[in-house]
């Protein structure tokens, strides 16, 4: 039995004793969880009792964005010690799958992921995990930021999996977290100029205090044009689109430069209409993102020499025991805040 | 002034005489035109008078599907003598172009092509045309092949386009001539085995001819659980949509594998709504298909070679004084025709 | 205790009872070894006792091309049963290593692989293996064309590696199985002509019983000119060099097209001069090869699809007591045998 | 006839007057030079009269490194005007030949490129030259900055070639100005670091001026051994040889992570042993870099956007009148010494 949050159904939030079940393989580490950040999913979860086909039938453990210090080792593991300082990747594969061996296992149809029922998360004091999806944290990375690592693996993801070219211009839809590490991400691959857009005046004020992120307040076709205008004409390299609105897809193909390619990282729920001849006249590529694999080093990395800087991106931190009212902090999404985060120790 | 088919307006065509104004330059070469074929989009044209916003105001001569035999040289070529019998490729791109000059030269937005409003095509016993644009045929390959090697450039694009791998499995959905023409492309570019869908029995019956290309009755919710059943569950590596049918997008990311591509050749009237979640958990690639860039030369290749044979493909073949037939044979859309040919000569 | 076909150290066969300390795990299968194929590499261990680094210290069970019939399986498989007959996949990663990770199981630097000092080979009546690392037959695939795959998986590796498009022309240098093999990936990669070198005439001819292939008997300058003059002076798009001879490097970039590229299969004894400038003028790429990975489930379609035909590969088979015969007979290395095999059963 | 900076013959420079027979076209500019920088193949020709193939054999007009100022459009020119700021792209391709429409213009073999033989460069006071090869500099970039984005271009054609993402650590050997150029087109490609490798300190010390760029000093097996260390022994994810020295490549797949990249930039006067199997056994890709194509554009973006600073690079500038000093200096090759620029008005 262990304390944690728990989401008991939709609306209902508990700190309180559960039986997670751990138990430790030889190929396992025990973490003490210092910090783990709510997601947009925790939210939503908090708020729906499920996301599309995953439904919250048994009280669940949230929490997936997690940094925490090893506090004991399997048998079999070599690269980490007791004490080491990790972030951690939340969802587990089987790497023998035949997704997973062609270098895609986070598309392995049997992956389980931390608070995605019927998992739990990590929102309590020790977790167990396979070592090999820790990744130690240098000193001069916090514990605060290494449980930004999670959301920035999703940047990452999307660069890593469309063509950015250095001296690349970039436009990113959507400012929340997920926006504004998209385009951290985009400026870290290389991309000379990124663009970003949103409705809410507040999230790109926070988006500007980049060097090379440039806030477009324009919507519609008046963005389509501002985008046009600022690449002479000849359109952007690169489209991330964050937002997961379906309006975001109209006309997008009019800005995008012939041979461009348009990321789809936000998740609409809904099918969208797309002008698929829109698309066709410029040959555009669309790119669809799910989740990550293989970033979270390439996260570190960039973080511990300064290439993307998370810091400004967390607006509040809260003590565990305070951690219900985080969640209602996060659920109130003030246009302000990025990331709201909970120390447990 | 010659003699050349004029497409009035929609649905009135003559035969008739009419000034091209064709002028001579030292890159060009004059063509003796032998065979044309007619596409989809002259039918288009025909019926309608204008496709999107290609609107045929003035009359204008149709055809874009060429074969013919040089009869005179400008002073710069080389390449090419009289007597030379090549294929024509109809678009002419400035090669110093934004677009072309990164290898997208049929993106490049001061392209002109042969009929399409306002620029005449070659169904006309001669025509003029830059030199770079001709292919020389071997002597193994037809004139009237030779005229198909236009619709298949459209095939190798799409394969171009796409990361085909030998062994891959691939659907075309849709079976007219371009369909027929991908799964052509796909075979050669690789796949060890192109599933085919259309509604219509008689084109699957068409398209079974081949070795390798395997029909399949079965629509919506029946042909994706078919699809799955013939890769034991994983998916296609790759989709190619030649239907342009909107409802060809339901669902479609279910029979895909994880990483595997859409490609999208059709060209749907209106927007088509699409499940980007259903995308999104393969990390499915879309990529848009647009005419072709620097194919003819594996077109002819590929022919010569007897690695793709178009000759089961030629339905019909109407001389040029019957060319107004020849055009109501193919407005009738009969579902066992696939090519019909004009042999001006 | 079984009996196997025992390297006791070079130029010293044994057929004789051995202690192969084989223990089956939960995700392992028992192989009956039907047909095992004889490699040059295992021909370079009878002959040298060595390759390289890996020495042949202890007696070494030769033979790692290998078809057979599963008679027992662990209690995690899934996916095959008593009977299915299958192709073995040799070589056994740690499917959770970093390069594994990324999709490069083959370059993890913990992988064990049959008949390479210090793990012991396939050429034993029974052998226990990870069942996701056999890959069932279909009734048209026989025991002895499964034996094949392990080569063919070479060959296929390096057309996943190249980027070969339909229509290209290739080169491959050397006649050798693995010569021959690679010329017919390329060719079902979609290459519309693969012409092939090689200084002994007799594997030209056995090459050239394939459709597509064109053998070339020229060599050295005289062989880059035949292969200039059949390209119209622009070269090829892909050298496969499969003969390990240093000499096939020079001059070579001067028979690729710009952007081409050269993929070096064979594995030369020692440093090879490369006249890098004579790439750089036409930028061409050189990809390296080692062994394969994500290839045998391909090879299997691809043979079973008629794609790829092995057949007239396999020059002789023995039966198992006949082992050391057998690998008399390849160590002969006559020019007209490509594949020797064993009948285990 | 105009004044221009002239090489009689090896180790004979002239400021004199010569008759470039320069004509304008209707889509040329004629440009005012402003500043040229001296490359270090201005320095071989001066020393030796000749590279290679290329032979000097009548006087030639020296620089192709230029940035200057409109003062004249031809007739069709429609981008730029009188007055406009211009770096300009020293090769003149034929961009409808067949490795240009490729998107490979740089590798067309009737490109003619200033300053070499037969062709005059930039030295004069007027140029006339293509408008399509010339880009504009915006304010905020200066005529000397506009005349490093040549050597720039070679830097930016490196990573436009490799498989550069965001968080990579790279090798570069040779910390000489092209050297430099690429670590700094790496760093704004997407490395998060970049070791660099020079046995001159003294050049290493103005390399480390650059955040995220870090000296090694150490050679041979030693670099080796320290590039492992630093890369927990995964080896580097990218190599760039910038020394064109053959002992660079002496087991330099030791220090490559498995499926990295060793991009050619420097150029070997002889060929150079490459231990492939080295290079096998982590699938190293060995790239080839000629120059440059498609990267101008993006080279002044870098710029105007402060992704790439290369003011700190540029160590002296003398007066036109002084020329051939300018020219001694670049001979004198000291190795604190990064670029020596002539400023013409």
């Amino acid at each position: 039995m262990a304390i944690a949050l728990v989401l008991e159904k939709a609306r209902e939030l508990s700190l309180r004793e559960i039986d997670l079940g751990q138990r430790m393989g030889p190929d396992d580490v025990r973490i003490r969880m210092d910090v783990v950040g709510i997601c947009g999913s925790d939210v939503h979860y908090y708020r729906h009792g499920r996301i599309g086909p995953f439904i919250v039938k048994d009280p669940m453990v949230l929490g997936h964005e997690g940094a925490g210090t090893i506090v004991e080792c399997g048998a079999n593991v070599r690269d980490l010690k007791v004490g080491d300082r990790v972030c951690v990747e939340p969802g587990i594969p089987d790497f023998a799958s035949r997704a997973s061996r062609i270098g895609l296992y986070n598309l392995d149809g049997s992956l389980t992921f931390w608070a995605t029922p019927p998992d739990h998360g990590c929102l309590t004091p020790e977790v167990v995990h396979p070592a090999r999806l820790c990744y130690r944290l240098p000193d001069n990375v916090s514990q605060a930021e290494g449980a930004m690592v999670e959301p920035l693996a999703v940047g990452l993801q999307a660069v890593m999996k469309t063509p950015v070219k250095a001296g690349d211009v970039a436009l990113v839809l959507g400012a929340g977290p997920i926006g504004i590490l998209v385009a951290l991400s985009a400026l870290a691959a290389g991309c000379a100029r990124v663009l970003i857009h949103d409705p809410a005046e507040a999230k790109l004020r926070i988006a500007a205090q980049y060097d090379g992120i440039e806030p477009v307040a324009a919507g519609g076709r008046a963005l389509l044009d501002a985008v046009l205008a600022e690449t002479g004409g000849w359109g952007v390299d690169l489209v991330y689109e964050c937002s997961g609105a379906g309006a975001a897809f109209r006309d997008i193909g009019d800005c995008i430069r012939p041979g461009g390619t348009l990321a789809c990282i936000g998740m609409p729920v809904e099918p969208v209409p797309i002008d698929i001849v829109g698309l066709q006249v410029r040959e555009v590529t669309m790119v669809t993102i799910f989740r990550y694999a293989n970033v979270f080093d390439r996260a570190v990395t960039l973080l511990a020499r300064g290439r993307i800087d998370v810091k400004p991106l967390i607006s509040a931190t809260y003590p565990f025991a305070e951690a219900i009212a985080a969640f209602e902090r996060a659920d109130a999404a003030r246009p302000d805040d990025v990331k709201i985060q909970i120390a447990l120790h």
